[in-house]
């Protein structure tokens, strides 16, 4: 087939072994449009003994090799495939395994006519933006640093009292927080834990940051959305009753110790999503916010 | 005097040297209206060698044989006299460090014209109700149970993911929350974390209990508000992921396992906090949340 | 048939004449159960040339006269009704036209079973306070009076302006509010308007009124709770530059002048609502707010 | 004095006579300082029979002429020069009368360092985007077109009904939306109205404009941020029984008829507001909004 996706990676949801005949599908699917085929090798432990050709490789050299990622699972599955490949600019395509997702929005029936259109050049390449988070200690060393496709989250730790840092956007102090916590999120992490915590929606190619905090002591203290562009710095206050911790997409978590800063700002790279033609953001939206329901006719 | 108000307690915030002069500031004032002084044993070590004649005593032996007890603090202080004095009924007078609370609502300095016009019988009573709340494991032992003034919060523990558990009132299955947690509430604690949690401020002498979802995944699960009559029942899910808590007032806090279930239901004791006459709730609400202050012309 | 409930009224959606087959059906329903049949004169219009037996009457003798009404249409229907017949103690059973309402939650099909079943005594009563709104003007002289089961609401005019008012609750104080308006519900008015506007869910027997502020200008002037058995008193400030107005139940609205006060309790009489046995408050809310749906694997 | 600022605008807050004394204040300090001085007709009259040399002129004039604009009064004030003199480019230099605004951030105190300190060179300048918005009759014939800098509101007109629309961004359905309207604002009026119906706060120069529905009937209808590139189109459904109002800057308001459509884009131009250095965004919101403070110990 004369495409510009001739290389295609595949791989499924985390130590799921259920999704193994999901797996089979796609690969059978990829095979029958004659492409060459490349599995991930965990994920290829699930589809046990498939006689379709396919090469067994890393998620790494699926981001160095191929044109086109096939990524099976839900949006957690997805956002893990991202912060992996990002570096790469491989497109991402997110499969889901029944229920849609803000990313994953195409389901496995779907694909039998989404694949070969995306193959005819019928696609729309969605661009969203990284945050990269450090951790600093001891006024300069760098702990620990990595990506998020959602969001940073410095949060309170194992205790039930608030946390308390200071927020500064490019220097200027913005305030001093005392909360259950702060969500640093991107556009696309704003229909997830953001949401829930009373953030706004925000496009997914808006060129911003979005600071949530998290049941904040002072009522007034809203969400900010501010130019991706800036550069954040949250310096933990004293932490004797109530050491914090930071997450990256709800996923790692490091503790924090007094005194230590998270530095957050626009990673360099961004993912790639793809999705067939004729869908739109605003449709998932309605369909999993049920923005189409009204409550009655009180 | 003639008052019955004549065996006075006095206890001081907790652990906190800094409270020695404003304690030997309310002895000497008891002891000019000819009354009978008791001190905590903690709180007598900051007031150093007092020449002023006091017992000193343990938190029961006030709650026993004092007719009021001066509580020193913020509303922390206050809480817990309250958890531990509630069996007894004595009066709680919470007097503040300098900032207005909303339970220690009387500063130091207004306390020489407090007191006396308390113990002339010019006052107010403020009966507050609390929760009780038991942790039941393996389907029927009772780990622990505690009463709470403020709240009983079941919230996520040591990492960054959701938990998950059901709810039912008086039997009747409410919903499955996926959340960070569910705060249980008092009206005295509507004002607390559920506040910043975005639930409503319930008048501290309704007969009610307040349920609010932290951060729920469901952006519909609003606060509710029951009868403080009702039994409440929290059944924890699946675990494995994430070990929830329970937290009694933010004080103590257990770790609970898969099926554990938390029953909240109004204590039988109830705490009777005594203000002087002239006072309001509303006035403390305005004071403390800005009401009189207007953002601009806008 | 041996029952209690001898005498049935019916009516239907105000001015909707395709609610005449749902009539008929539900006319048909009564005479096979053996029962007399009274229905209110408009809605009889729209049932035709029934040959059913049946009398034609106004909704006032079918308060008096009645044992059970049955009100079709959606809870707007069942708001008037029971604005009506709330003075007559009768109890309403509220059919809904195909989506399911808070109060009308029983569907036409569902009758063919639900209505025997209240027939012989397996039904549940359900009792729901009004609330009794008076507009005094001049000082003293009452311009209207009218009940409410969802919420008197007073709110900015014909203009895009703030309006500014005092509340006072039992006489006190609570706040100068500057906003579009305050929501004043019932329990049953908390899904309602009250919602929408970011109030609480309260339990439909709470003996509670709930004040919610609309676009409140100060942002800590959070929805409050206040017992019923309080009397509210809302004194609207200088409306030179934008005349406010209230409503009752969203039905009837009057326009307000500089120095009008509102004056709300709760009404001396409630409605009774009947239920077929076996359903719940919280699976109409859970279906209504979807509470079972999750937003995905995020 | 050597500065780019020769000749400076004076105006005053519309119709109030008490603004004259500080009129005069502003007149002497930008004599005393060497400039020509050149005042809106109506604010002259206010300043009776000045001595001090100076032109009456209209504001228009002022655009074409002035280097500087001094807008005395509060944020309404500042948001109606802006909207005159956006076409010209002339900078706006607000000062409050006492309370401090988001826009208006000098007092007239500080106004005799700061005004030298600006013409010296030591300002910064603070580009503010503004709206603008057209009503389309009869599927073409535009009714109405005017500028925001704040907000353009659609809203429920005289009474106490939901109205319904739809919305389209760059032609893609959004949603119906059920609500008492919807506020498009600009990041500068997010900390108005917007705010107030539960919108996050835009950092001032953020490419963006923010979708606040006031109080919707689905509570999943948050808040959107979408480019200030988008074009918003808002089509009002059947109005019979509730006509809706469109509002720009919540001064100006145009009744609406069913099937007419508002579209909102980025003006062409935009305002400049010109700051003395040393101050910042966030120190206005701490101060305003009361960040600084915290409610308690609890």
């Amino acid at each position: 087939m004369g495409t510009q996706f001739q290389k295609i990676g595949l791989l499924g949801k985390y130590q799921d072994p259920s999704t193994g005949p999901c797996l089979l599908k796609l690969a059978q699917l990829v095979h029958q449009l004659g492409l060459e085929l490349f599995v991930e090798a965990e994920s290829a432990v699930h589809m046990g003994g498939s006689a379709l050709p396919h090469a067994v490789t890393t998620l790494e050299e699926i981001g160095q090799h191929c044109d086109l990622a096939i990524v099976l699972g839900g949006d957690g599955t997805l956002l893990g495939a991202a912060r992996s490949l990002c570096l790469y600019g491989v497109p991402l395509l997110g499969v889901n395994l029944g229920r849609l997702g803000f990313l994953a929005d195409v389901s496995l029936e779907q694909m039998e006519h989404a694949l070969p259109a995306i193959l005819a050049g019928d696609y729309v390449l969605d661009r969203r933006t990284l945050l990269l988070g450090s951790i600093w200690r001891d006024g300069g060393y760098v702990l620990h640093q990595a990506p998020a496709l959602n969001d940073v989250v410095v949060h309170k730790g194992n205790f039930a009292r608030m946390i308390e840092f200071d927020t500064y956007i490019n220097g200027d102090f913005v305030y001093t927080l005392r909360s259950d916590g702060l969500i640093v999120s991107t556009p696309t992490g704003s229909t997830a834990y953001a949401l829930s915590a009373g953030g706004p929606i925000l496009e997914p190619s808006l060129e911003a940051m979005l600071l949530v905090p998290i049941c904040p002591h002072t009522l007034s203290n809203r969400p900010l959305v501010v130019s991706d562009q800036a550069t954040l710095r949250i310096c933990i206050n004293d932490t004797r009753n109530n050491p914090a911790q930071v997450s990256f997409d709800g996923h790692k978590t490091y503790n924090l110790h007094n005194a230590d800063e998270i530095h957050i700002s626009r990673a360099a790279c961004a993912a790639t999503l793809i999705h067939p033609k004729g869908g739109s953001h605003y449709q998932v939206l309605r369909q999993k916010l049920h923005w189409a329901e009204h409550l009655g006719d009180a």
